[in-house]
């Protein structure tokens, strides 16, 4: 089945990518130029979608930085560099998952598909209130009063399949499915292209798990 | 209390303006140039949000026809010219009050609005599943979920004041708060900035009410 993939070049939807065309699904993939700082991450979503051969790869601009006040879109907020005890920190971006949902939503109904696949995690994740399952939920009950497809007795399913996962499991399950997680970008201010600032709070969750990982590997040696 | 509006450049969203300015509410317009056949509502909507004094008006670039296939936004598909029996005509563009509603609600967020109201309308519409009321009320579950103000005990209310009313008392709203209709465009295809093609749907049905509103009028000459 014809699915879109929200493409960010992280490691989370990353890890999506190679299940679902491991599954052979017909991939639309969707990564957002928004405003954010720096184009890194995009240019890891291009690499991975040609490596993984999706069918057909949009980079929809839309500039969020305009009116949006996250560190992530506005150079006068400085990023984090440790983990916060904020309970919703300052890399949050206004409605940022509404709008790329709803961006696939018109996309996927436009191509025939029938399912959505969002890279939204829920328990590493940063207190970012649409990354919740009740929010996936409720945006599902959307998705079925809100298109031609769905009112007319189509079906055009939202799924989140990390939403429950840790940031080990999902790396695990990368790897397992033969991602070079090397060739995804977590951090949120990157120093280039491919070197990670290492210190924000992206970087310390994936990083701290990449370490169990390793540990846990090299336990298992005899 | 400041708001975000949905302004078109179309009677429905002019007539909210004028109310919601009227009120004194510190308006932010929120326009999308989303890839529509013609530019003339987008200029509609320049001079209204002026006329009526807006706090601010942000006009969105996003291009929906690069993926899209509606009559609005493809080139190589006619908009009909004249009412059809179609339940969703080939006008309907898929998402799109998704798409406008979740930056709405960005904006609204990012600026410390309460309140974004949309033109939509269920009664002399032309099918469209994400102009009925049940579609509204989902959006309103999605938001009381999405942001970092409703989750923290903030209110973010999305008004469709024009939801249940006929396009004569749309009109007539407009007329009595002082709008001038002329100023207005709801011309689905337009001959050029000021003629409409007075053929598609959207114009026949406003004509009609205009029709109707005048017999009225005359009809209450002694």
């Amino acid at each position: 089945m014809p699915s879109v993939l929200l493409l960010s070049g992280g490691i989370d939807s990353a890890t999506i990518l190679t299940s679902i065309t491991k599954e052979n699904e017909k991939v639309f993939a969707l990564t957002f130029d928004y405003g954010q700082k720096h184009y890194a991450e995009i240019e890891k979503a291009k690499n991975l979608a040609k490596e993984f051969n999706v069918y057909e790869h949009k980079i929809i601009k839309l500039n969020l930085s305009e009116f949006t006040d996250s560190s992530l879109t506005d150079k006068n907020i400085q990023v984090p560099k440790s983990l916060t005890d904020d309970k919703i920190p300052n890399t949050y971006v206004p409605g940022r998952n509404t709008i790329f949902l709803s961006i696939a939503l018109s996309y996927a109904e436009s191509k025939g598909c029938s399912s959505i696949y969002i890279g939204a995690n829920a328990i590493d994740y940063s207190g970012y209130p649409d990354c919740r399952p009740e929010y996936i939920e409720a945006f599902q009950n959307l998705v079925n009063l809100a298109t031609k497809k769905t009112v007319t007795g189509g079906n055009l399913q939202i799924y989140a399949p990390l939403i429950n996962l840790t940031k080990i499991e999902i790396i695990q399950l990368g790897i397992k499915n033969g991602l070079d997680i090397e060739k995804t970008l977590s951090c949120y201010d990157p120093i280039t292209e491919n070197e990670p600032c290492n210190k924000c709070p992206s970087c310390r969750i994936r990083n701290e798990a990449l370490h169990q990982i390793k540990k846990g590997i090299s336990s298992e040696i005899p």
